[in-house]
């Protein structure tokens, strides 16, 4: 799965759809929490143990779920100028130094 | 960027830590929707144009909660077993069928 | 609108349905915030000018929407042990300091 | 704590700051769904037993997350017209039909 042709695809489906209007960074971000929550919501009333052994229906909605937040939010990187790889490589940086391995 | 390289990286970065305790979907979930308002909180007070003209600052900050949604989203599908590109395809193709294209 | 006594009718509507395994402070938090988001739903296409002039469908929804809002929030705080009226003053007492009015 | 006196106290500090045209209903939405995300991240990495211990430090966040969610739900109902205690009673008679109690 490459990232960019992905979010060339999905300009192109919104394009044809004359959606652009409404795909601002703002509202991307409004339908990123939605789809966010959703994917909560299978989760909401399992246990912990139950969350780790989703059935069949669960498991294909997660999937779901998990499709509709990663496509918002590559249209809002795409939109707002930012380049993913970068973003990723840079917080993962980050995160190394915030919380260092311990040591043996 | 490779998805499955990436959630490899993610795995071993939680591993050294002796976080997988922690790492269940559920948590997981909670801790996307955390991201996700996060970057909705760069919007909240910005109209629709502002939104679109992003300060260095505010760029800067979406790229890093860009980063954290997306490696929060593909570590539950890692620990779900949900196969991301895959997903993605399903779900363009259920939308394609859903919201059909105006023809000229 | 007496918050304990609606408090109180929750418990018992919840007793009532062996709810109370489920209604962890943690998964009322879930609930909490997969209901404000559907109330973000309603908002999320529209411009600030549409937000401000809602249809009957969609004040209605918002109506239903906001109820369960507050109904999520009154459990997390009766069960947490945490007084709502003293939160909401002290609360606007530090936004008083945080935020200073102008003065003429 | 009397709903309507809280939604003019509200409104009175909005217009005190001049805030008013920040405050429309999309915009108090993400708000809300932001504030809502603050409470869940007191909870995210917690098991179902320590959410409900909580330490004495995590108790006054959550009354003050749980401050910023009331205040910000009021905010919408009063901006969008919507009487909250009507809202509530509808919402009950909802759910009592759509889940009944078992009877004895």
């Amino acid at each position: 799965m490459d990232i960019t042709d992905l979010q060339n695809r999905l300009r192109d489906f919104a394009a044809a759809r004359d959606w652009d209007p409404y795909l601002t960074p703002k509202n991307l971000a409004m339908a990123l929490v939605v789809e966010s929550a959703e994917l909560v919501e299978i989760f909401q009333w399992k246990t912990a143990e139950e969350s780790q052994q989703l059935s069949p229906e669960d498991h294909q909605h997660l999937g779901e779920e998990i499709a509709d937040v990663l496509m918002y939010l590559l249209q809002i990187a795409d939109r707002a100028g930012v380049d993913v790889p970068m973003a990723v490589e840079r917080k993962i940086a980050m995160n190394a130094r915030k919380y260092p391995a311990p040591t043996a």
